[in-house]
């Protein structure tokens, strides 16, 4: 999993079928200090919790769909978990 | 997913069996300010509206196949949808 | 899937059992201009066809292998189709 | 699989229901010279053993999930074994 | 897949229960002139016979669990064929 920002919100009126009611966010992935690392990534909220500028964990490829309601939907990407700190060792 | 931009269109006689009758688009992957980011990438049509020009998102991986009506052919990229706005927060 | 150019041809005498019997090439990557692209890539040649030199379009991960007769072969890359033209729009 | 170090933990109240009860660690990829390379990684922990400061070997993708007690959960990297010694030759 | 020389041995008494008995490789993915190119890679050895210095190639992904006696083992990257030659074309 990554840790990523909730950057923005995705609005798309003609998507596949299977996708419809699936929320879809802006997250730029982060690196180790925190800051944005790579391009921004389009996932779907698998916690239905997750709001702008919130520092999110996201999955990746098939295992994404698995968190959604119905699992064969073509997701490769979803938030699946709100970060309250991160512990260095 | 992925935002990107229909850039073309790919032709092609010779191709596996199961790909008769998907449509290729050839789509550029965008960063964050909707520039170009990285190499373009040959993408199954899925909500079959997608045009040159236009604004969609690709998913990738496994997932793309399961945007097809028939979901085992060997495709890796896929349009799911087509783009209205990203609202940044 | 991905625009790559086939440019020779793998001998391998000791190979997994399930890979007896497929052709597998040697292919470049290719940019948006059809320059050489990151490293090359050992894909199994699903259409039969593709010879050294021509322009090919290659599938990549568990999609790859779906493009052979017997899906469940360790393969990560196959050639799906031979490109005739690539439109820009 | 990847060579990497464990670097911390991650603390995360709200997750994805099938995730709850595991164990996430923060771990650093590593390089041959067994540096940090690339952005670190939050993965589940399959070993049930592995801590801070660890030397440890994670897999990635689908198969990460396989490596957990219930293998339908949205995970893409989980360390699946802790590194005694890499035997160059 | 991808052509790679073996470059040494993994040894790791704690490993996940599924992986006892497969034979941890280190391999060095090489560039089109079999320099080395990216970081090392840990793969099963699904042909038992390949040797340090040995050219091979690997399969990633979950392509890679494929390769082995028992499919569902978090493993993604395996050793499925010994390169006795490269044909450039």
């Amino acid at each position: 999993m990554q840790l990523a920002e909730v950057t923005g919100t995705l609005v798309a009126t003609v998507k596949y079928e299977g996708l419809e009611g699936v929320r879809l966010l802006v997250v730029q992935p982060l690196d180790r200090d925190q800051h944005p690392s790579g391009d921004m990534v389009i996932a779907a909220d698998a916690v239905d919790m997750a709001g702008p500028g919130e520092l999110v964990y996201i999955v990746a490829s098939r295992e994404a769909a698995l968190a959604m309601p119905e699992p064969f939907v073509p997701i490769d990407h979803a938030i699946v978990g709100i970060v309250d700190q991160v512990v260095r060792s």
